[in-house]
């Protein structure tokens, strides 16, 4: 269907890690990596798979200076069967072009981008770990690649795949974290680039995190840049949140990140029966019904940690502690059907799996 | 003071431009550049000058994911003398580490920074070009390094200055651009990055340039992303309103980038008897103003162009022209001014210049 991509095979192959005990996250890469370049009035050009290496970068490259660029995150799952397994890839090219249109990079062709990553996949998948919850991370990106110094859109892009083995999320269990309610920083208002997955939303966000870390928090809850008042997400992750026995997260908006593994937490709940609803919901409003006993579990949903429990949320004076700072119910349940999909542990009931 | 910086010098000098008159902007680059850089718990080190070209990147430095960076634009400019002139440039280190607290960048010693420029306008002082109104643009940013695909604050980072000799802003005078308020996209909001030099505000603005374009004009003036209502920059450049015959700007509130020409914009206007004012100034209060026949004037105000004019302004349905689409005289003024001492034409009455 599309023509096979060239492939320089590296004569330097890396030492693996030792054990997979210790991958840590997005730390070790693979030997190989895919690369295409985009020139204006030539398209999508020059697709390749190259052992992993640095690349040779003009200082004046826009996106050095100019911030224009794009990414994604998924994983690679080994199967107890050793399958290989992806999660929904096609999914994640498919928001590559939502935030290729808000960032004025050009649009990508999803089919071929999963056949790239697949052919690159063959290529280094004897790198997919397979101890318990070990995965391969993929990390595909786009970057402004002119050498000029104007403010405009670039002519010419990089689009690379590239692969990181790595360990366990929760190496001890799900560990429900405690995070505070930011209300000094934004992430991201509307009419700016939340939605899309760029790298200035990120840089954005670091002040905010290194602050928890130094109160003893793991994160923080970002609330709408404009009224101050509306939940966006946790993190860089979406977040849930469990009132009356339903799953509540704050709806789409043009702030907050369409995350693949939210969609997912939501067709799951439904087809599990649980109520589910997509809707603006206040920080006032979470405090009240908290105080009212009405809200039982909270957790943040990516492709990192798929689902994360929140213990305890930090709101001005106030202290929410949720089902007693222990994963609730739902919590466990969205994370071990997930999970349970993604490796190949459970039915892909949900069509979900794509397998190499 | 400080210590040499060690200099690498190139053995393959560029060949240049043949003519300063068709320079252009940020396209050409000298023969050096200095690169600094720092490691947790060592601090800035291995300040060097080295030869003009590539750096080797990792495909996961941070900077391409997270983009945690900062930049600065200034110039160097040659007197009738054949004296190297800076203007102000302590000012443009002093803003980088505002702009670095913001992006959690360690923070850099402005005076050594200085120092550095100088050092390296030393070694490629002869690309300085001399035509009228041509100078050199000086660009100094800092990028995130580590190769790791983590959401947190870099260890490692690298400062660069790099030079480029650059045409004249206006090679046919002044002439007074057109542009349109815009009411979808946002630039930046309160709590976010708007005061800080950092890649992401720019990438976020590059939708609405490019729209700018395509419906005939040049340029956006952006709201805050609050209230869509008050007035904060146009393009990247501030902006400046003459109402009833005083200087308007609109006040620094976080997410409007505290230029280095606004701020001498402001000071030059003030020593030369006009009344200034740093205020909230909302889009419907402009167009009732206008109405009145009170709006004499507007600029915007940046590094590169010094002094541009507005000629006209859409706002929903209406087209608001200003001093019948020609420079007013406030605004020819400064620029004349402003430009006059940076080119060393006029005395320096407000110890603007650094002599190299």
């Amino acid at each position: 269907m599309y023509p096979a991509i060239p492939v320089t095979r590296t004569d330097k192959p890396k030492t693996r890690p030792q054990s997979e005990d210790s991958l840590g996250f997005g730390q070790i890469f693979t030997d190989h990596m895919f690369i295409m370049d985009y020139e204006e009035g030539k398209g999508w050009i020059d697709a390749r798979i190259v052992p992993y290496g640095p690349i040779a970068m003009e200082p004046s490259a826009m996106v050095l200076h100019y911030g224009q660029a794009i990414f994604e995150g998924l994983k690679a799952y080994k199967s107890p069967e050793g399958e290989t397994l992806l999660f929904r890839p096609r999914l994640n090219f498919e928001r590559v072009n939502k935030s290729n249109a808000r960032m004025v990079i050009p649009q990508v062709d999803p089919d071929f981008c999963v056949y790239a990553l697949k052919e690159l996949l063959r290529i280094d998948e004897s790198w997919i770990p397979s101890a318990p919850d070990t995965s391969l991370y993929i990390r595909p990106f786009i970057i402004a690649m002119d050498p000029f110094l104007g403010v405009r859109p670039a002519y010419q892009y990089r689009f690379m795949i590239i692969l990181s083995p790595s360990g366990a999320y929760y190496p001890q269990g799900l560990n429900p974290v405690d995070i505070y309610v930011e209300d000094e920083y934004v992430r991201a208002v509307k009419g700016g680039t939340g939605f899309a997955k760029t790298p200035g939303n990120y840089a954005a966000s670091l002040i905010a995190q290194a602050n928890a870390y130094k109160t003893g928090y793991v994160q923080v809850l970002w609330l709408d840049g404009v009224n101050r008042r509306y939940i966006e997400e946790v993190g860089s992750m979406n977040v849930f949140f469990v009132i009356d026995g339903k799953l509540i997260t704050p709806a789409l908006n043009g702030s907050i990140l369409p995350g693949i593994t939210r969609r997912t937490v939501l067709e799951l709940a439904a087809a599990l029966g649980y109520e589910t609803e997509e809707r603006q919901l206040a920080i006032d409003e979470l405090a009240d019904l908290y105080k009212q006993g009405r809200v039982s579990e909270v957790f943040g949903s990516g492709t990192a940690a798929v689902i994360s429990p929140v213990g305890k949320l930090k709101y001005e004076d106030m202290i929410m502690e949720f089902n007693d700072g222990k994963i609730g119910e739902i919590s466990q349940k969205m994370y071990d059907i997930i999970t349970g999909v993604q490796f190949g542990r459970l039915e892909d009931k949900y069509g979900w799996i794509d397998k190499l």
